[in-house]
């Protein structure tokens, strides 16, 4: 059985925006209209649907319409107005105003829609829907491009006595680094919840995962985590309190999980690789020296190879701009210590290559400076990024 | 002939740092007290050898001891001792104050220097360079980690009706990124210069050249341009005006040329790629615009690929944090335009292909928001980086 958030449905099919004939296009309903909240990237050359999604993101919500594929980024005005189209045809199958529905789009830049295939699929799609056929998985197919698998999570919580559900799907890969980290995310939720309780969860768990993420520091024209709540599960109105520490906490589980997950699919990525720094001035500095170690290309190979050339990670804290004292750095690979208070530790290579070799690697940096912390999600980088992102377009 | 500047000699040799056997000191003497200056790595982790050479280039000097195979960083007050000990026995030989000798190294991080091995080495080179022997050709080997070919480059011009001569050599590959862009460059000139004019201009010099270069983004811990300058020439000595521009362009052109090597041969590199940035409000904007698409790994591998995929160009400059106008952005692969004021361009695909197919790719931005321009050399991201970098330890 699958774990959905009540009164939404999810939809995914194949309309020949991929070459490769692969699911590429994505719907989500829900029966009511939604409290909605997005983030989205930081880069000045946003993409059409980011555009249009931003405005459209303070009203009540009921639908998203994703594609993969094609990115609608850099189109100018009429990437704009094709963004709009899309989002009338889904308004019209379902009986919605346009405003009604968000847009997300992920893929190749700088080409028009194929607005033709998309009309297709949306009717197939929104046929779907009205049959009351739900299909989650295929929705998180149709937005993948090179990841290897498709991302989805959910936990449940309990509000006033009554159960809700958060479900989300993720897709990420390449061109991933905060802010926004991820590429898409889309988040439904049964429970009942004010606009500004809803936008400042989402916020929170961003920061905690997406916005923790980087596979390659280069940050998509489209990164987009957008969440719909519908109040099915009829909770009483999360605003505040215990009920919105319960709704934060389960959300942020979500975000966290899709984030790990994201990282240890990166383009070519055979292992993920956690980063997690303590004893910074404070937890912005943190993170600073931990996205640093995170992004390093060297340290990054370095973990492929399972080398534990611990110098290549103190070397990417040192360039950071987080205030370090070498003297009181320490650096383990796992629990192995391999860098202590400044000094080569002595450790034995073959214990570090077992730790090297697993499929989740943590790097642990104390910089002594004091209390700030914070974890970093990343990958390994191998030939096989190359080979995706070489060959990417063609 | 090679041309060499006056009252200098260079010597290299294989010691035994290196497993392989290849050639890893090299000494740099002058006959007469030198004029110093340097510029090094911003990074917190200064490797032994930089915090020596950068305390003694206030002084006269005499002669520079490089080793490449180990860092000599991160290894704490005994790497300092390690590192005085090496100029000393420079010293003894040479019948110098130790003083009188810079010291740099590059290699494996963490590792104490094995000065048994350097001893034995700086014999041998201080028995050439008395016996009268000149050998720029080995001593830029000797300072090779994983470059491909040895890097030099020289020039000459004329103050006062007398002809100077610089020469320089150097090394990279990678852990390279402004700033200090290059892990080791040695300047030698017999031009008559104050102390001041010399670090006026190597620091120019490097500003346009090494500290223009990326290869990964990451800085080392021991990037280090040193220049000597012994008046042998017995020029006028230079202070300022035309002779002091004389000498800045000549030096100028050798760092600018040993940077563009340095990025035609970074790691697993198979091209030279250029990127040039004018129209933005002032020439840092414009650097952090080209600084920021040169080391985006999705343009340099989409540029190994020879892939047109201008998305990538736009997408990091959209995240590079300069003041862009999506409307007044435009994209030339060369001379090809493939984005044009916000809008993709239509172009032959054909054409980009053998434009991306040249040894040396330019990709020229226009960002329209000003006059500001800045050039950075960085290099494509092929499978040979990942190669070399997953096995560089071990």
């Amino acid at each position: 059985m699958v774990i959905f958030p009540k009164g939404f449905a999810a939809a995914g099919t194949a309309c020949g925006i991929k070459k490769t004939g692969k699911k590429d296009l994505a719907l989500f309903y829900s029966e009511a209209p939604c409290r909605a909240a997005g983030v989205f990237t930081k880069n000045i050359f946003k993409a059409a649907p980011v555009i249009v999604s931003k405005l459209r993101v303070g009203g009540m919500c009921r639908a998203i319409i994703a594609n993969s594929g094609n990115a609608n980024a850099c189109t100018g005005a009429a990437g704009i107005k094709d963004a709009v189209a899309t989002s009338r045809e889904v308004a019209e199958y379902l009986n919605l105003k346009p405003a009604e529905v968000l847009v997300a789009s992920t893929g190749v830049i700088g080409h028009f829609l194929p607005l033709e295939k998309i009309r297709k699929g949306v009717k197939i799609l929104s046929k779907k829907i009205l049959d009351g056929k739900n299909d989650p998985g295929a929705a998180a197919k149709a937005i993948m491009t090179t990841d290897t698998f498709p991302k989805s999570a959910y936990a449940t919580f309990m509000s006033g006595g009554k159960r809700s559900t958060i479900w989300a799907c993720a897709k990420g890969s390449g061109m991933i680094a905060p802010n926004m980290a991820t590429m898409l995310s889309f988040i439904l939720t049964d429970a009942a919840i004010t606009k500004n309780a809803l936008s400042r969860a989402l916020k929170k768990a961003a920061d905690a995962s997406f916005n923790r993420l980087t596979v390659d520091g280069d940050t998509s024209t489209n990164d987009t985590a957008l969440i719909l709540a519908n109040g099915a599960a009829q909770n009483r109105k999360i605003d505040g309190g215990r009920d919105f520490a319960a709704f934060s906490a389960a959300l942020r589980k979500v975000c966290v999980h899709l984030a790990e997950t994201l990282a240890s699919d990166g383009e070519g990525a055979t292992k993920l690789m956690v980063v997690n720094v303590d004893g910074a001035r404070n937890d912005s500095e943190a993170a600073r020296a931990a996205k640093c170690v995170a992004e390093s290309p060297l340290v990054k190979t370095a973990v492929y190879g399972r080398d534990a050339n611990w110098g290549r990670v103190v070397a990417a804290l040192g360039r950071s701009g987080a205030l370090v004292s070498p003297a009181a750095t320490s650096v383990a690979f796992g629990r192995l210590k391999v860098f202590e208070r400044g000094r080569p530790a002595s450790f034995s290579e073959a214990a570090a290559k077992k730790i090297l070799s697993a499929k989740k690697v943590e790097i642990n940096i104390k910089i002594g400076s004091g209390k700030g912390e914070a974890k970093y999600f990343s990958c390994d980088f191998s030939e096989g990024y190359i080979k995706v992102n070489a060959a990417y377009r063609t």
